[in-house]
């Protein structure tokens, strides 16, 4: 089963869309800054909010084949590229995505970055649920490419646990592309005659007017914390998903959807019902009926919040997401209890 | 000297125009939620920024003229729609402000009503800064003709001081219109089958994902006070904006822009220097430099922060918004003590 992934294109002509790049990129980049969070895999919710948003239209954001682990196939994208071009559209960014939301997967940014600068395309990467393993020396890899990308957004809120909302939004362009872009110059909030330096005054560049200073929280954590202290955090997340996985393969009642490379652990519960019935017709449809049943069943009960969804064919699995700092060995050994509890008579 | 208000409009064809309206009327309105919050007034700052973000372009913004004293004029939104729909361009939606940023203006809500109503335009009222005078028995007459509106924003986090941010958009339609434009259906994120109403989930109606849960704080602040102890803060904040303007009124070197309708009180300070020359050439051009000389001083002896802004043809002037329910008379006597030792030497 492939997923897909997004390539925005402009169907205008090429002096309409050039005129309109300048505007587009940073509205584009900022859509990332605003949205919050979402991951383009499957259903591009964001990007395709985005574009929506922007005026764009959902049509102008095309889908490239992902593989069976939910990375963007480098290959697909150069062909939607070309048919793209051969429409007479003019595609002008591609957002990959390091840290799906559902599997977690990570793009292969560099054969990306190859095809982007091939054709001199924006390179967005939504990392915002996995920029944070770049503070990991052992797991910092999973983003090798990362440094050649235009624009970054990565949510501190996530992996790193800031209080919501903490969002960032990297640019290499060093020319103040969003004030320029953004910038309305009303006078009557941004006075110009201050006695300190006005760049300072970044309101300009942003959708919002008032806001909270959510910078704030990350230079705190960080300052408390330090450079290792978040590493700790990132690699203990790995360590436990790890050790939730090797878990789940000693309790014959666990399906894994698949290996996680990231501290995304999406699995089945089994009831007893279901066990040893994998070859029967209706086997996928009733075990994507237990994951609601069980989530309800934590709810009333107060006892767990785990999410879960479909996602292609695959009918409702469970996603557990091991990052909370606090989580210990014991914690997953009771999470994996409760779903036998709760689920000991479906 | 006039002001100036947003009438947008779109310059395609009706066939087109009628396709983006549901879209577009969803936009803009939510627009109103993310900006947070100023007013339309002078330089139609939000306003003008949304209509850049959606795609729209700002010419699609048209500036209606408001009187001396910010007040939008309907005989000239009738008059712009006139011009518009000459110029073949499709007029859909007015702006109007209920507490303009600086001025504190109340638009004739009544009067611009029956223009859009004849036209059949949607009606906005952005009224983020002075919705809040709804809950004052004796000053909700300057919201009149409110009930009229297709959709009203208003901030709780102004004048009745809730944390920022807080900010709710009203609507007349009850079909669940920003579900129906702007719900994108992502079904990792809002599961279909839950136990519980998902019309509860109301995450996939908006432009962010992540976000905290901001009504809280309305709902919390509102069963601590109750009705009428909003309605006090309201009364109090007049109060003591009429008691602020009267000292003003007694005292040699306080200049006042306009009798306030609102808490907005803005007024230059006169340093000793300027006394007694109102009538000199150079007069308006020294009095603007003094407000960013006494901010200089207020902010580095740390004792008070007062915004001032230029105004159309008026040079910077102080903008003293009297909203902290905290505010006593002896605070207001500290300002105005404050400002005359501060600028003694000007």
């Amino acid at each position: 089963m492939a997923d897909s992934k997004p390539l925005l294109s402009l169907d205008w002509d090429p002096v309409a869309a050039e005129a309109l790049l300048r505007d587009v990129f940073g509205i584009v980049v900022d859509e990332v800054v605003w949205k919050g969070t979402r991951a383009t895999e499957k259903c591009h919710y964001s990007i395709k909010k985005g574009a929506a948003f922007l005026g764009l239209g959902t049509d102008s954001v095309r889908v490239v084949m992902a593989d069976e682990r939910g990375k963007m196939i480098p290959e697909d994208l150069e062909r939607q590229i070309s048919l793209a071009e051969a429409e007479g559209v003019v595609p002008f960014l591609v957002s990959a995505t390091s840290g799906t939301t559902v599997l977690g997967a990570f793009d292969p940014l560099e054969a990306i970055a190859d095809v982007c600068q091939h054709h001199g395309l924006w390179l967005h990467v939504d990392a915002a649920w996995g920029g944070s393993v770049l503070l990991s020396q052992t797991h910092r890899h999973l983003l090798d490419g990362i440094q050649r990308a235009d624009s970054v957004a990565w949510n501190p809120h996530k992996l790193l646990t800031a209080g919501l909302q903490c969002s960032a939004l990297l640019l290499r362009d060093t020319t103040n592309l969003l004030k320029r872009c953004h910038g309305s110059q009303a006078s009557y909030l941004f006075q110009q005659d201050k006695f300190y330096d006005v760049a300072l005054d970044t309101g300009d560049k942003v959708v919002q007017c008032g806001r909270r200073v959510d910078c704030l929280k990350l230079w705190l954590m960080w300052k408390a914390q330090g450079g290792q202290g978040l590493e700790r955090r990132v690699d203990q997340a790995f360590a436990l998903a790890g050790y939730l996985v090797e878990e789940m393969k000693k309790r014959e009642g666990f399906e894994l959807v698949m290996e996680p490379e990231f501290v995304n652990v999406c699995f089945w519960f089994v009831p007893p019902s279901l066990r040893g019935k994998q070859g029967s017709l209706d086997y996928s449809g009733r075990l994507a009926k237990v994951a609601p049943v069980l989530k309800e069943r934590m709810v009333k009960e107060g006892s767990m919040m785990i999410g879960y969804q479909p996602h292609g064919t695959r009918g409702n699995f469970f996603r557990m997401i091991v990052a909370n700092p606090a989580l210990t060995q014991a914690d997953l050994d009771f999470l994996l209890d409760e779903l036998e509890r709760l689920g000991q008579d479906l």
